[in-house]
């Protein structure tokens, strides 16, 4: 029992967390394993339930961040979360541990921020905590948010035969980082996409309502670790593989001037970047087409093909050039990397 | 604008936050302001929400508290907050900030005591976060409970005439804690009860459903900052004044006991020791003794009556020796005292 937290990982830890967790089964359809828990609801609806933490100078840093931005951001990973689930976000609690020198006007701008991100996807601030946090500050958001019994969609539902398909673009939020951490000179335009995808990640709650209303998607995930941790999490827990085709993922041409600038494969950026906060889902076959579609004529997002999944004994692979690689895990993983 | 918390407090901040804070008021019976959040649920029931954050070395050491106490209150505060809404709690979200040299038994032994309390009440843990904190640890609680539509109790309810009711007894947890901040040879039992009722409080979710059935309840606020913050409370939500009968307040001998050993005043400890997580009740005259009786028959806790609910324009006051003496406010501030 002397193990460590590095040694186990955030995953080996969350399969402990889940032993004995439920003592009163009646309204628990899902409890922890996926982006969001999911309770019954009313009227057709489930209600989903979520959580996420943030630590000073672990996932943000008051050097490089505004306190609009650290607000705005942790209102927008918590939304995505419900995003992932099919989910319609509503309700939020924020506990904000403050050291005891931060101003009211850092506390103000910082619910500025939480408040904007808030507005624009409907979600009120219903409560919260305020405590002193002297060494570091924290916050954590509580998410509830609700979806239609027969939209709610696991990360487990991938199928053999079905298409991956992603949101948006990928890496540029990693792309933002890099900018914030080692900063060169870049043009305005890429350095100003980047920080904005870094800090004001556009959940994709508009994008999953119309794809489901499409029909044929199976599967959902929140690309927050990075695109190849999210794609082993689909592909275990829905018992398949995925063959990822790396010349199909969507990288903004901003991303790869950055990508140059640092010396960096955007490749890398796409596939273990993180915190890119589109979606990343599964689809049968025959609905692709009405998927992309419907969320091009509600939000202009591109959905784009980026391979399929397989049995579960083709393992989990790219292909590259046309040779089909092992595709090896690591994104983000918080006990590991720190 | 260049306020720091410390000036304007906790409850000032709190005045700040609640701006805006609801976009989408449908659902939203009362936002931030409570022990709790009230969302119109299903079936003539309300939805409850509440979250607290306990930061390392600000609420617990790891000097004096073991994992398992940890968690264990970390539970119970949140379902205390349920409770002084009259509720059930049901669900739980847990985060947690984690030194990333912390051990998985110490984890493992934190969720014991999270779930040892969440099953005594029937929470389920549905669900959560795990983060890496290098600096200090950290554990957030979103819990999620319900309530009868026609049961729901807020701080606000307490009218002149009402006569004002505490579950249990007051002091222990504060005497508790001079025991683990500075250790003197005291009786085995008084050590042994001042540490529990620090570490596991009770909360009072049986005894609130059972006065609530009797009838007469008219406002609720569970003790977290002590006595004499939760009078102000009810007091300002309610518009009213209340007046304390210093010798009415129920102290236990072993409190007493520790009082003696301190060298202070056990008044003190009652007044303004806080994290008691006992019930301050508004009760119609009327019905109190068939509240205590209830309170009583269910769950062999006392419900003790120290004082009454007066006009606005008689103040807050506490009666001691025959003399009405002005209360003053005193309780825990969490960015006054630090």
């Amino acid at each position: 029992m002397n193990l460590d937290l590095k040694t186990i990982g955030e995953f080996g830890l969350i399969e402990r967390l889940k032993q004995e967790a439920i003592v009163v089964p009646d309204r628990v359809v899902m409890g922890i394993g996926d982006d969001a828990a999911v309770l019954k609801g009313e009227g057709g609806y489930l209600t989903l339930a979520s959580t996420d933490m943030l630590v000073e100078d672990i996932h943000f840093t008051l050097a490089t961040a505004t306190a609009r931005e650290i607000g705005y951001k942790t209102m927008a990973v918590n939304v995505s979360d419900i995003a992932a689930m099919g989910g319609i976000p509503e309700q939020a609690l924020i506990s904000l541990g403050l050291r005891p020198e931060q101003t009211v006007a850092f506390v103000d701008e910082l619910y500025a921020g939480l408040r904007e991100c808030g507005r624009l996807f409907g979600v009120n601030i219903i409560g919260g905590d305020t405590v002193s946090s002297p060494r570091a500050m924290v916050i954590n958001l509580a998410i509830l948010g609700r979806v239609e019994e027969d939209a709610c969609l696991y990360r487990s539902g991938a199928r053999p035969g079905d298409i991956l398909l992603v949101t948006g673009n990928l890496g540029a939020a990693a792309a933002g980082l890099d900018t914030l951490l080692d900063p060169r000179p870049a043009t305005a335009a890429a350095l100003t996409f980047a920080r904005r995808r870094h800090f004001r990640p556009t959940p994709r709650v508009a994008e999953i309502r119309a794809a489901v209303a499409a029909g044929g998607i199976t599967a959902a995930d929140d690309i927050s670790d990075g695109l190849v941790a999210e794609i082993y999490t689909i592909a275990r827990a829905s018992g398949v593989g995925i063959i990822l085709e790396a010349a199909a993922l969507p990288i903004d041409p901003a991303t790869r001037e950055l990508a140059a600038l640092y010396q960096k494969d955007p490749l890398d950026y796409a596939l273990y970047g993180g915190e890119d906060f589109e979606l990343l889902l599964s689809c049968r076959p025959e609905r692709v087409t009405a998927v992309q579609k419907a969320v091009a004529a509600c939000c202009t997002t591109p959905v784009t093909r980026i391979g399929s999944v397989v049995p579960a004994a083709e393992g989990i692979a790219i292909v590259r050039a046309g040779k089909k690689l092992p595709l090896h895990p690591g994104g983000y993983n918080h006990f590991q990397r720190q």
